[in-house]
């Protein structure tokens, strides 16, 4: 580490997180489920293969437009297992509460998490809560792990894609991290921004029941799209190709980008999945997803080259090429 | 609810704590497995009986003699799946970690953790960090859940306990709160006071090796023994009678109780198992618990009867009986 402390950045999703848990948790905790670093481990169970994640959630503010944190807890960790291939099943809640909260405001994100619950099938089974003093917390921090079954057809994983594959995304990005940076900044410039925050795995089974043989599933949460794609990229060793002009963008979020100086492929989803998948299927992947209301402005927007391995290029729209790295720095901090 | 905020009661473990699961998450997340409301959840993965449990750990200070939060959030976790006697296989680590902490403490806890989950033999298959601003969080918070299977042979429920049944404990109570509570407060009037924090997978098998058909596990933390067995009282309809001269507790543990005037009954442990079973099998358990490390102390502290139903009484040395009703308000914050 190049610092002595932890800072924002180590949160982000970017390069010091991966760096903390190259350098510190994997030589640590060593073992093979863990060295895999997808957004859902794999392990075997009764002789099936179960997925199973967790993520904390201290997004601010806890209320937003599109949801809460109770309901974006849920939505995370369902995508993250269904990125995977797996059925969510069941999941577990812990709750640190800061002395003080309102109980109206967390019977609010209880019903966020309950109606996320609802919507995706998903249970919660066991739950823990902590109470820390006024100071020590801020409002609510939800942890959320869940467990998912593998049916024995799908393997998906970031060290699947293949050179001549296409790459899709289920609608617009950015539209989770610009809508939580405006509200917490209080700007009011555009009313419309609303978080894509929803749980992917009813449309995950769609696309997996046309395409059982889907190489990679992936939710671009932290870090955006750059991010996840160069992960994937490095994974496979292979690179990534995207064509600018291709990339469903909202307007009032392309325009609130320019305003702040974000680039949206660097912007956290909380409801968009990419997917990694043999061209001749894209067809008929795209027009599943097209059916479902969370894939509506699917489209596809790249390819898997042999080369340079592990780099993500983009075409831009006046036909140029540039190389997205990975996220450095914390762009949006706690926006999850 | 009483209150219109969250109180530090609310985590306390004892009555406001079963308020909050009973009136808020129960109805709005109802389903079978979370109405058992025991130390882990049982659902059926696979065709077998998976146990699934989370816990948050927001202990202060992090570092206590005997432990820290690292090593206690693998135990406390390890302890729940194995009181319902599943073996612990996987476990989800999520941190929430305060924006300048230094990275020698996060290396320290991480050791911790490491050493646990060495101990135990549970593995970190998933992981997540966030980093939030200074002042927002205190210093770090750890969730953990994990998962593990329970044998076919195996029945343990809080709602097993039968009149007739002796009630064990593997060795001396109140070890871990008194260790905090004197740390925090900066008392020094007993270095010796030490957190039994420890993984108890091991003694549980050995236990259920010798008894498989034990009625109950429990582990006593959060609202101590006394909240433990009143739990177990009220989902059996069975009393619990304890012999105050029978249940272990060190020198040090009970002057600093006296000092601080606690009740040890209340206090938390994090090392300890309360074993319900048939009185005919007490004394082999017995030797097998003493065999382990972890059960040297171990001793028969109680009976089960029929009434009063749900109550848990208190034989005291000068032969008087009092009742020990759930722990209400916080005895002491931050305890986990």
């Amino acid at each position: 580490m190049h610092s002595e402390q932890i800072a924002l950045d180590h949160g982000s999703g970017g390069e010091a997180s991966a760096e903390l848990v190259e350098k510190v948790f994997v030589p640590l905790l060593d073992n093979p489920y863990l060295r895999e670093l997808d957004d859902s481990a794999v392990v075997s169970l009764n002789g099936g293969r179960v997925a199973m994640t967790t993520d904390s959630y201290v997004v601010d503010p806890i209320f937003f437009p599109g949801g809460n944190i109770g309901s974006l807890a849920v939505h995370g960790t369902v995508n993250d297992l269904c990125m995977q291939g797996a059925q969510p099943l069941y999941l577990t809640l812990g709750l640190i509460l800061e002395e003080g909260l309102p109980f109206q405001d967390l019977r609010k994100v209880m019903k966020g998490v309950a109606q996320a619950c609802k919507e995706s099938g998903i249970k919660v089974v066991a739950g823990d809560t902590k109470v820390v003093s006024k100071g020590h917390a801020d409002k609510i921090f939800i942890n959320t792990a869940g467990i998912g079954l593998i049916p024995d057809t799908i393997n998906v994983s970031a060290r699947n894609a293949r050179p001549g594959d296409v790459v899709m995304i289920n609608g617009s990005i950015a539209d989770h991290g610009i809508a939580i940076l405006t509200r917490r900044e209080g700007l009011q410039f555009q009313s419309s921004l609303r978080s894509d925050s929803a749980p992917l795995n009813r449309l995950v089974a769609a696309i997996l029941d046309v395409c059982p043989e889907v190489h990679v599933l992936r939710d671009p949460t932290r870090g955006g799209v750059a991010t996840a794609l160069n992960e994937i990229a490095s994974r496979s060793d292979v690179a990534v190709q995207l064509y600018e002009e291709k990339i469903p963008i909202s307007a009032p979020v392309r325009s609130a980008c320019e305003i702040l100086g974000l680039d949206p492929l660097y912007v956290a989803n909380e409801g968009k999945c990419l997917a990694i998948l043999p061209r001749e299927q894209a067809e008929e992947v795209l027009k599943a997803m097209k059916r479902h209301p969370y894939g509506a402005a699917a489209a596809v927007i790249g390819e898997v080259l042999e080369r340079p391995q592990g780099k993500v290029l983009l075409k831009t729209q006046v036909g140029g090429t540039r190389i997205l790295s990975t996220l450095t720095g914390a762009q949006l901090p706690r926006i999850c």
